[in-house]
């Protein structure tokens, strides 16, 4: 049975570093500092009217999904993606994405996958309304293999101080949940790992592999200019639904998720199952069709799903202690 | 005799690389976009009167230092780096550093070196005056080897719109050095074959290889704020003087430099001699000892320093077509 510890890539040591680092940046901590490590984006303001801009920025990487871009080719995706993951974790906070700066570190430049990522950054910087700003491209032909390469980018967004989305969910409010694409960019060990070991020939499954992020800050922006009250928002990354939405959660609610209330692509049952992956393990690694949650009041939702037909109620806020579980 | 390219290192095809990239960033252009791709660092505006803050940023790496790092221990240095490569960046534009967040590449978490990593980010930010607003520390067992680590980082920096720094360097302005700690994280692919070429004992070298980058944003501030005037500044690194003060010169300028202006610190001596390094691929590769330049007209000199009696005069704008050239 394949799990993620076994991939190489320790998540309980990664919360506990997250702590760690929650520490260390509070020595660093400045007056502007509103939100810090720990959630989607951080958060910095430069005035203190309720106009005044405050920053949010975060910076991400499409894991090891590279490894199979480099593989399969696809490396267009792997610029979407890196672009869209950033895009997606700044609008949780209400943020509009205004720039992003990319940074590649390769082996040797290889000019055909280069373009590929540089067109795949451009296409999804135009898609998410942002400028590419700049970034950094590192050759370091002894710390990285041949043809292979590391990308990350970070994204700054802005939203006036008073429309800062602040976490504020109340026992009552639903889960209305926008659909994934597949994959996005997590878990890609675990899956690189269940195909090797199966001896797939990845080149049969590229289309399902490879395809790019889901982007939501678009229609995330447009609900808010609209008006819909919004309680928090998670961006469905790794740790799954279980280890993302119980970030915007309140210590005294719980999500109630009903895994029954969406429809599972394909992609998750085909690697459960040749992986013989456990549910519970494919709920901490996968975003299982769930890309993005949004926490609102009932009275809410209709405005949602008419700007998004393919949003779903997934489940609901009960009295707890900041935990989601599963149950139908 | 060594060179950077044998280094595996292709500085001609990453400056074809940057004017691609400069393509692409157009595609993405916003209006906001002051500075795109090519400067120290890009710039955004927020509003467009004189007292809108104009955001600056800029992503770096600290380069194959970390190999060096990883095998003398070196963590905290190589935190410092990567947070202080960015503040001198921004503050070529004027910009005052705000907050930074790093991206962290590992094979697998090491609680030791990690920490020592956390500890140099914390401490370089506190001394630039900037938050450590978040970051990304992704485990890839696949893509690293065991041991090592890729550390990269992005500083964000403010500037009201009309304090902007813009190049606007004319013939007979002087260019004012501040001295480099050494190596800072430029060149290391080359130094370190040097050093296995030439079978050096690494460990009898440490506290000369794994010094901390100078800081110059905190002094550059205070010289603006101060109201010295200063047409146009260059932060040193890989490329040296002609790579990097050539970006803020106007085309009818060449900047004359005096390679005898200024002590060259005794590492590069040793280096060169060590790998039978031509001059040229010195100055293409090293800081030599000047790790930020000022153009500043003459009768700014004296006012730089009193505040740095450190800094040199090395040269002058002559009329020309952008280069830098070196002539005593």
């Amino acid at each position: 049975m394949a799990d993620y510890r076994q991939a190489g890539v320790d998540l309980a040591g990664h919360d506990a570093l997250i702590a760690h680092i929650a520490e260390r940046a509070a020595e660093a901590a400045q007056p502007g500092l509103l939100r810090g490590v720990g959630l989607f984006a951080g958060a910095f303001q430069l005035g203190d009217g309720p106009d005044d801009p405050v920053l949010c920025a975060t910076t991400d990487s499409v894991g090891t999904k590279v490894l199979l871009a480099a593989q399969l080719g696809g490396h267009e995706v792997i610029g979407q993606d890196v672009v869209i993951h950033c895009a997606n974790d700044v609008v949780t906070l209400g943020a509009e994405p205004i720039f992003f700066l990319d940074y590649l570190a390769v082996h040797t430049l290889d000019n055909e996958w280069v373009e590929g990522i540089l067109a795949g950054i451009a296409k999804a910087c135009r898609q998410a309304g942002c400028a590419l700003l700049g970034g950094e491209t590192a050759q370091m032909p002894d710390l990285y293999q041949p043809g292979s390469y590391d990308l990350a980018g970070t994204m700054v967004g802005t939203v006036r101080r008073q429309k800062l989305v602040e976490p504020c969910g109340v026992v009552g409010d639903v889960v209305v949940a926008l659909p994934s694409s597949g994959l996005h960019t997590n878990g890609f060990s675990l899956v690189r790992r269940i195909l090797r070991d199966r001896g797939v020939d990845l080149s049969r499954h590229r289309d399902t592999l490879l395809v790019p992020s889901a982007l939501y800050s678009p229609d995330v922006l447009r609900l808010l200019r609209d008006g819909v009250s919004v309680h928090g928002m998670a961006h469905i990354t790794g740790g799954g639904i279980g280890g993302n939405l119980n970030r915007v959660l309140s210590p005294v609610c719980d999500a109630r998720i009903d895994p029954t209330a969406w429809e599972r692509p394909s992609v998750f049952g085909w690697l459960q199952e040749l992986g013989a992956v456990s549910e519970d393990e494919m709920r901490r690694v996968f975003n299982l069709g769930v890309g993005f949650c949004l926490i609102v009041p009932p009275t809410e939702v209709a405005a949602v799903t008419a700007r998004r037909p393919d949003a779903r109620v997934i489940g609901a806020l009960v009295p707890g202690s900041g935990k989601v579980v599963f149950a139908c």
